[in-house]
C-alpha cells in the first residue's frame, strides 16, 4: 500500500499531541516518569513505567517518586557533568548485568549528551541506553544532489545488510548521531568522509544548513527491542550540491552503494516505504524546501511542515560558542 | 535595546504553549470561548470572554454556552458556505452598528476564509472581524534577493507612512492576505504585480515555493485595537532569485520605496526593531534557509525553528485540488 507523506511523517512523529485530545494526552503521559536531575527544575525525558519498575535504580544514587511519577538522578549540588556521567554509567552497567533489556544489547560505544534547562551539558550516556530515558538524541543528515536544467537528482545510499538497524533500507546521503561535544557541522564533515568517502574541501566548502527536523518518535517493534520508548530526535539538516564528476562511494561497511535518483524515482521508493523512517522525512523536508511539494500539490501540506518541525517539551542544546 | 532573533519570534508566536507551564495555559486558555459551527466537531478559532460579552450574538444564529465556554454558529445541516456566511456577515455588520469594536473600525472589504476538519470551506468573513473569532488567517510572503559572489542582498521595502497598521517600518519584498479562493502562489503573483512592479512572467517562472512559517499571535497596542485577540497564521513562504537588472518599484500607495540591503544591514534592521514583526520572522526563516543562521552562530536555533513552524490547535486550509 502506498504511503502518503503525512503517513510517513506520523510514522517518525508518534507521539500523541496535547490538542488533538486532551485526555488521552494526559492518560498516555501517565505510563512514563519523569526523568530528572537534581538541582534542575526541568523534565529530560521520559520513562516508560515498565522501564521504571524493571530498571536497578541503584539506591545511593537514585530517588523514584511512584506517586509524583519522577525518577531523580541524585547527585551533589556541585557535582560535575564527568560526575554525573559516572553515575548513570555505573547504573547502566548495572541494568546491562540484571536487567536484560533488549535495547541494551544494541550496545554502541558512543556517548549521547543530556542538557539543562539553559542548553548547558549535564551529563553523557551510552546511545543504546538513551530510549530507556526518553531524552533528546541529535543527529545531522545531508542530502547530496546534483542539479541541471532536467531538474535535480539525488544521492541516496541503501544500508548494508547486516547493519544493526533498518538493514538494507534507503539512507540520507549522510547522515549521524552527534556525540558528546561534537557540533552539527563537524559531524556532517566527519561523516561525509566516513560513510561517503566525499573529500573534506568539497564538504566544507559548499555545505550549506538549511534548518532542522525535529519530532517525537514512539519506538514500535521495526526498531528493535522494547516497545513504547520515547525517543525525541533533533535532526540538524544540509544540502550539498554536488559536481557531477564527484561520486560518493562507500567508505565503511555502513552502506552497501549509492545511486543517482531522480525525484519521481525518490518519490515511488518513499510511498513504497522503502526509505529509513526518519531519512523519508528528511527526504520530505528537501522536497518542501526545493519547491518540489508545495501546499498546491500536497493536501497536508501545513500539517506535515508543523510536524517535522515538532517543540520538543524537554530542554534541548545549543551548540552556539558565542 | 537590541531585540535577539528569539526575541522577535516570540513577539509573533506570543500564545502560550502547554508543555511549558500546564496550569497557566490552561488559566489562559479560560479568558476563551471555543468558536464553534453547528456540525462540525472542531474548534475554529478562540473568542477573548470580553468580546463575547459585548458582540451582539443574534439569538436566531448564535448559541453562547459560558458553562462550556463555547460560541456556535447555528446553521442548518446542509447550510452551504454562502447561509453561514451571510449569517455571519449579518452578525458581523449589528456588532459595527451597536458594538463599538475598535478592530472593526479598519474595515478592509477583503473576505477571509474559514476551514473545517478536513480543510473544507466552512464560510468566509470580513478581514477586520477575524480577530474577533480568533480563526486562523493565511498569506503568502517572498523575498526577493539578488546573490553574487560577495553574497546575498535582499530587496526591503518600507511601508507608506500612512498605512493603517505598521506604518513606516519594513516589510518583505512581497506579502499579502489570501482571500476566500486565492492559492498562496496565485496570491504572490498577484501581489507581485500591485506591491513590487514585478512582472508577471519573472515571478511565475523563477518563484520557488519554500515551505511556511505558522505562529499564533496575541493582539497587543501595536496591532491597534481590542489587545488579548487572538491571531493564528500562516503565511506561506517564497523565495525569488532575482537578475540585478530586474529592479522592484511601488505599483500601489502601500509601499514608500525599496532598498537592496545586504545582510549585515537586514540583521541591523531586524535588532533594531524596523521590522513589522512577521515580517521580521520571515526574514529570520530565510535566514535559517540560506545558511546565514546556523546551529554555532545562533544560541537559540532549535527554540527559533519549532516557534515558526508552530502547529495550529484549529484545522487548517488544504489548497490541493488533487
Amino acid at each position: 500500500m502506498a504511503k502518503s507523506n503525512l503517513e510517513l511523517v506520523c510514522e517518525c512523529d508518534s507521539f500523541p499531541y496535547y490538542e488533538d485530545d486532551r485526555a488521552a494526552y494526559t492518560a498516555n503521559l501517565n505510563n512514563y516518569h519523569a526523568f530528572r536531575v537534581s538541582g534542575y527544575d526541568a523534565t529530560l525525558g521520559y520513562i516508560l513505567n515498565a522501564v521504571v519498575e524493571r530498571f536497578p535504580w541503584p539506591q545511593n544514587c537514585w530517588a523514584v517518586d511512584s506517586a509524583a511519577r519522577t525518577v531523580t538522578l541524585l547527585a551533589p549540588k556541585d557535582a560535575s557533568p564527568a560526575h554525573r556521567s559516572k553515575l548513570v554509567a555505573q547504573s547502566v552497567a548495572e541494568a546491562v548485568r540484571h536487567s536484560h533489556f533488549e535495547v541494551l544489547k544494541g550496545w554502541r560505544n558512543e556517548m549521547y549528551p543530556v542538557f539543562g534547562p539553559r542548553g548547558e551539558f549535564l551529563f553523557e550516556i551510552e546511545r543504546a541506553a538513551s530510549p530507556l530515558f526518553g531524552i533528546v538524541s541529535y543527529g545531522a543528515h545531508l542530502t547530496g544532489y546534483v542539479e541541471d536544467l532536467a531538474g535535480i537528482k539525488i544521492w541516496v545510499p541503501r544500508r548494508a545488510k547486516n547493519k544493526q538497524t533498518y538493514p538494507g533500507m534507503l539512507d540520507n546521503t549522510v547522515a549521524g548521531g552527534m556525540c558528546t561535544g561534537e557540533a552539527p557541522f563537524e559531524c556532517i564533515v566527519r561523516e561525509a568522509m566516513e560513510e561517503a568517502s566525499l573529500p573534506e574541501p568539497v564538504v566544507r566548502a559548499a555545505t550549506v544548513s538549511r534548518g532542522c527536523v525535529t519530532y517525537v518518535h514512539v519506538r514500535d517493534v521495526r526498531a528493535g527491542g522494547e516497545t513504547g520508548l520515547l525517543q525525541p530526535e533533533v535532526e540538524y539538516v544540509y544540502d550539498l550540491k554536488l559536481d557531477p564528476a564527484v561520486v560518493p562511494k562507500p567508505g565503511d561497511n555502513e552502506v552497501e552503494a549509492f545511486q543517482l535518483l531522480s525525484i519521481p524515482e525518490v518519490q515511488q521508493a518513499l510511498s513504497n516505504g522503502e526509505f529509513k523512517p526518519n531519512c523519508a522525512i528528511i527526504m520530505i523536508d528537501f522536497f518542501i524546501r526545493h519547491g518540489l511539494l508545495t501546499p498546491e500539490n500536497e493536501p497536508d501540506y501545513l500539517e506535515i511542515v508543523a510536524r517535522l518541525h515538532r517543540r520538543m517539551e524537554h530542554p534541548t542544546a545549543s551548540h552556539c560558542s558565542r
